[in-house]
């Protein structure tokens, strides 16, 4: 039943644009290729040229139509342009920056409803970086790099809610992130937390099935069997104690039911 | 087809338990009088006697079965006889105390699921204090009181989930947290702040449309037309701005609808 659902696709980063481009070949194909009609909402970026790269990426892959939608504020994310043209696109990608900036410019408007919409329908949705960071109904905002969780190392509020079973960070071995994503799971051991390396894509099917595309890896945390967390107990800058996550680290090809939370075998 | 689902009744802490308690006897009217079957979580409390307290009131009140559920730690939370103490109750209340107490111990277990459960089949669960704040799906973990919305002034984290309509602040008008309450919107401008004073509570239906009952006010923090939020350009502590809010305030007996997003007139 589920399976209409188009992919949704955190990428951690850095992805590669011309030559091993294997991450947007890949979401271009599923796209429909030439047939293609990718809608690029750079918001995240406050750079003008940012939606540019990614169109030069993908029109080099041979894709027939691109929009860059040129959303900077809450009125142009209420324009009826900007919705007809996700709402015609096979495929959305949201660049990188800051995911704050797609939190409060899309945030309940029109464009969030028909990137939704779009996706539940069949569209598939890309994020790179803040893109990624924002594609789940739980984001992390910003936070501190570093192995060991602390109280205030990051902070969470709500994303565009493309999937409820995964928080995703970014960048996630580049900057060692893995501290905060489990400050991220102490909060509430009830998520799972995707850890995206650059250059690394998690491509999540209707089934909630999630491959690994790209040069490095998706670090899994499952909190299904954790016997506790210290985060009511923590002071503010203190370490937080999380016992009995199950982590797995992904590498191309590989995939992970999110429903089921076991790594899908051979 | 919604209207299944049982009540979702934040309440804003200190609601009272045996004189003039329209809030209590009104959830306990809902779920069946005497012939109710009440099940208390006093997880978010450290105290012994808190789940006694509440068990006195519903007595006194005339319920015919009252459980309290020692849930103290993940393991009791994933109990069979837990389990089925929530599957066999016609109402759920959860105490005040600490939110990351609820969110540590309950998160991901066998018990949150069966509060979700027997919620989406008619169960009204009900929390009052902390137990209001983790009732939603992304829930104010802590944060300081003052108007004026700051970036840290409050922290989020996933809640229970039983709405995602909306986030919940309690001891709204005594602790002075409008602010905090525009900070978790101003991330991102997409659920309604329900601002829940004491010994009052928003009794929100299986249609999303909530109704006041108790001595105090519900605030209503409607985004849907925000222009601007300043989140993204927000330096730690610094004030943070956010255009176009509409606010409205409710008292007993004024219903507003969360999914039409306006107060139900007459």
């Amino acid at each position: 039943m589920r399976t209409q659902r188009g992919f949704v696709i955190p990428i951690g980063g850095a992805e590669k644009k011309l030559r091993n481009a294997t991450i947007l070949r890949r979401f271009v194909e599923l796209c429909g290729g030439a047939a293609a009609r990718i809608a690029i909402v750079p918001t995240a970026s406050k750079l003008d040229d940012t939606g540019e790269i990614h169109r030069r990426a993908f029109a080099a892959m041979g894709v027939g139509q691109i929009d860059i939608l040129h959303i900077r504020d809450r009125a142009d994310a209420m324009s009826a342009e900007v919705v007809a043209a996700l709402g015609a696109a096979s495929g959305i990608f949201m660049t990188g920056g800051d995911q704050l900036r797609l939190s409060t410019i899309l945030g309940g408007t029109e464009a969030a409803e028909a990137i939704r919409r779009a996706n539940a329908r069949g569209v598939h949705v890309a994020g790179t970086s803040a893109g990624a960071a924002f594609i789940s109904e739980h984001m992390i905002c910003y936070g501190r790099g570093g192995p060991t969780p602390r109280m205030g190392m990051t902070t969470l509020a709500p994303g565009l809610g493309l999937t409820r079973l995964a928080i995703v960070d970014q960048h996630f071995r580049e900057r060692d992130r893995i501290g905060r994503l489990m400050t991220a799971l102490a909060f509430n051991p009830a998520l799972i937390g995707l850890g995206v390396d650059e250059d690394t894509a998690a491509f999540i099917d209707g089934d909630d099935v999630l491959e690994v595309v790209g040069s490095g890896g998706v670090t899994v945390l499952d909190p299904s069997g954790v016997t506790q967390s210290s985060m009511a107990a923590a002071r503010k800058g203190g370490a937080v104690g999380i016992f009995g996550l199950r982590l797995n680290v992904l590498v191309s090809g590989d995939r992970f039911d999110l429903h089921r939370r076991v790594p899908v075998l051979g």
